[in-house]
C-alpha cells in the first residue's frame, strides 16, 4: 500500500473480529516498528506480544479501574461512557516499552530527555501503517498506570511501558476523525 | 511508494543539494503530519516553515552554541566533531511546535501528560516517510535550547518547539545505519 495512502486512510479500530493474527503479521509489524529513528541510533525499544487471554484479563481490569478513576478525577463525562472492552477482544496487544537510558543528547537539554519516548512514538506510529497495510486494525492507548504495568508484564523498574498496541482484524468501519486543513496550523517564514 | 519500503529505507540526511523543496512537497509533508493519530483527536501540532536564509542563519548558531556547551556537558567527544551545517544548507526547516494543553486524559496520570508529545512525534514520522517516497532527504533534529528557539521563532510561551525537521533533496548516499533484529527485542506472553 502507498505510504500516503497509509497514514491518510489509518483510523483507531476499537472493535476486532475473533480470530488471531498470524506470527508473520506480528513479525512484520516489530519489524517496521525497529526501523523508526532514535537519538544516535540507541533503538530505546523493547516489545511485549500478549496473545494470552488471562493476562489480557488482567490488563483489562487494571484499565478499567484506572478508566473510573480517571473519570473521577477529570470529571470527564466520556471517560464515565468509555468501554475498554476491546482490550480483551484485541488479538493481540503489544506492549512497546522505553528505555530511558537510550535516550540522546537531549538529556543535557532542559526540559529534555525524552527522546527515547519520540523514537518509542515513531516506532508506534510505523506499526500502526504497516497494520493497515496488511488489513488489520490497531490502537494505540496509554490509560494505564506505569507501575501496575511493569508489575503485570515484569518490566524492570528501570523501563517504561509507554503503550499498549491492540491489533486485530478490524470488526465494522472505525470512526471516520477529521482533521483541521494542514495549512491552518502553519505559519511561513520566507 | 510502499510503506512497508518508506519505514525500512529513510535514513537520517545530513547533506542536501542546493534548490528549493517544492510549496507542493511541503504542502504534502503537511498534510502527512496531521493525520496521525493523537489523544482525543486533539491535533496538538503547529508547524513553522523556515526557507529564509537570514533566519536559518540565526537558528544555525543558537544549534552551534548549544552543541558547544552539550560537547563540555556530555563529555561525549562526536559532539565535539559534530558537523550541523545542514541547518544552513538544508533547504526548507519544518519547525513542530507541541501544545501541553491538547494532551488527552493521559495528564491525570502520574509520569503522563506527555501523549501531545507522542502525537507530534508520530506526526513527524509520517513526514519522514512521505519525505522520503517524494525523493526528499529529512532529519530529524532536537538539540537547541526551547526558549532560545521560543524567541527565535516567536511561539508562545505556552507551546513547545519539539524539533526542526530539515528537508532537501539528498546529496549522496545517507549514512546506512543498522538495527537490531526486532525478535531480540520482543518477549511473548502466549
Amino acid at each position: 500500500m502507498d505510504v500516503f495512502t497509509a497514514i491518510k486512510e489509518r483510523r483507531s479500530c476499537r472493535a476486532f473480529l475473533p480470530g488471531p493474527v498470524s506470527e508473520e503479521a506480528i513479525e512484520k509489524l516489530l519489524q517496521a516498528a525497529v526501523w523508526a529513528p532514535s537519538p544516535m541510533n540507541a533503538q530505546p525499544w523493547e516489545f511485549i506480544v500478549i496473545t494470552n487471554q488471562e493476562v489480557k484479563g488482567k490488563i483489562h481490569s487494571e484499565v478499567e479501574d484506572r478508566r473510573k478513576s480517571l473519570a473521577e478525577k477529570s470529571g470527564w463525562k466520556w471517560l464515565e461512557r468509555y468501554q475498554v472492552d476491546f482490550i480483551l477482544s484485541s488479538p493481540a496487544i503489544i506492549a512497546v516499552i522505553g528505555n530511558p537510558d537510550k535516550t540522546g543528547a537531549d538529556r543535557f537539554l532542559e526540559g529534555g530527555g525524552m527522546g527515547y519516548q519520540h523514537a518509542c512514538a515513531a516506532a508506534i506510529q510505523n506499526m500502526l501503517l504497516t497494520a493497515h497495510a496488511l488489513g488489520l486494525g490497531s490502537l494505540w492507548f496509554t490509560l494505564f498506570d506505569f507501575e501496575a504495568m511493569r508489575a503485570m508484564l515484569g518490566i524492570d523498574p528501570g523501563k517504561e511501558p509507554l503503550a499498549l498496541v491492540c491489533i486485530g482484524r478490524p470488526s465494522g468501519e472505525p470512526l471516520q476523525m477529521a482533521r483541521k486543513d494542514a495549512l491552518e496550523r502553519t505559519r511561513f517564514i520566507r
